[in-house]
């Protein structure tokens, strides 16, 4: 059987997994084409369950339709702002994404194809889009793995993305992901070294046999 | 900045990402607890959007617990079998758990705090169950290269388990998670050697600007 040596271990870990790489701030390097390549193939490797292959990324070079993106994510910016009410003003100092500055914007989206494959799929309530996100979360840690930042932003109507890059009716638009070269990566979560959020403790998170039993982790 | 070897990156495309591990055949040896401690923390560094962590996890070790849920499994295969018409037989045919000999058996589930955070998920429809999805695919290459399997169950009403397991409304199973040792990790996805269905090719899936236009990758 091939096993991964310890010190492989170590670095998918420490690197990979626990840098927790949300990234808002970017260098403007072009990233070539092999790396892109690679990167959607690594989203491609997700496992969908029933094995279906529900993600689609439309790659956005065009000025012009950046330019649009950006103005519906920062229409509900502020509107995220309004329903925060009193974090309203901090919240309004974070910087939320990447797109101005960041080498590649990827959207990934939720295809439309819902009748083909009931396998798995009959009863969780969206079980296509936790696919798509196992192929984000794939290509995260690929980035990562390259050295390439990435940023997944999820603050704009869905409804409106999906007619200005002219997906059809019953697609989804997920995320826009930010990807490109960064000076360096975050150590610890942004939302954490900013004071927005401490994170949860994870044995508070793990049950034993009935929610809210023991736990431990 | 810390970069990666390329041996490295080599290790996790190889076989951490495109050795896509969804298991349904397992050893019963018992994993340790320092490994599932680290296959937990592993979920729990996955990037929740906004900072949100609404991943919980049921580790069931209860013998009389594992029947029940194998009987809801069980008959949710069946009612699978019917939807699919003409290829029932095929699909009784295959096996698409592994839950009798795994050594662990984890529900992943989506909690019902929903009220709390409206940063980045004021307008995707359930951007937690996403986050959730995102940490079990940490916990799968986590648990790639720690050379145990890891196999995703979505065949059981979600409803009957979230009672069974007493979690509260508005909470979500997602995923009932197989883990344990393994004699071979597979080299293709089980359901394409079987023959159920072949892979997408990628560069139907990645379109420049607009939904179908170009694509490659």
């Amino acid at each position: 059987m091939d096993e991964f040596a310890p010190t492989r271990i170590e670095t998918l870990y420490q690197q990979g997994i626990a840098a927790r790489p949300d990234m808002r701030h970017f260098c403007s390097d072009p990233l070539d084409e092999a790396l892109m390549a690679r990167l959607l193939q690594a989203a491609h490797c997700a496992p969908g369950v029933g094995y279906v292959q529900p993600w689609r990324f439309i790659r956005v070079g065009s000025a012009e339709l950046r330019s649009q993106m950006l103005a519906l994510v920062e229409t509900e910016r502020l509107e995220t702002a309004k329903a925060l009410g009193e974090r309203q003003q901090e919240f309004l100092r974070l910087k939320v994404e990447g797109m101005r500055e960041c080498a590649e914007i990827l959207v990934a989206a939720r295809c439309d194809k819902r009748e083909q494959h009931v396998f798995g799929r009959r009863t969780i309530p969206d079980m296509d889009l936790a696919s798509v996100a196992c192929a984000i979360q794939n290509m995260w840690l690929a980035a990562r793995v390259e050295n390439v930042g990435m940023g997944w932003v999820s603050m704009f109507d869905p409804e409106a993305l999906r007619e200005l890059l002219r997906m059809p009716q019953g697609s989804l638009p997920v995320a826009i992901l930010c990807l490109g070269r960064v000076d360096e990566f975050y150590q610890r979560p942004m939302l954490e070294t900013q004071g927005w959020r401490a994170p949860d403790d994870l044995s508070d998170l793990v049950f034993d046999d009935y929610w809210g039993v023991g736990g431990g982790g």
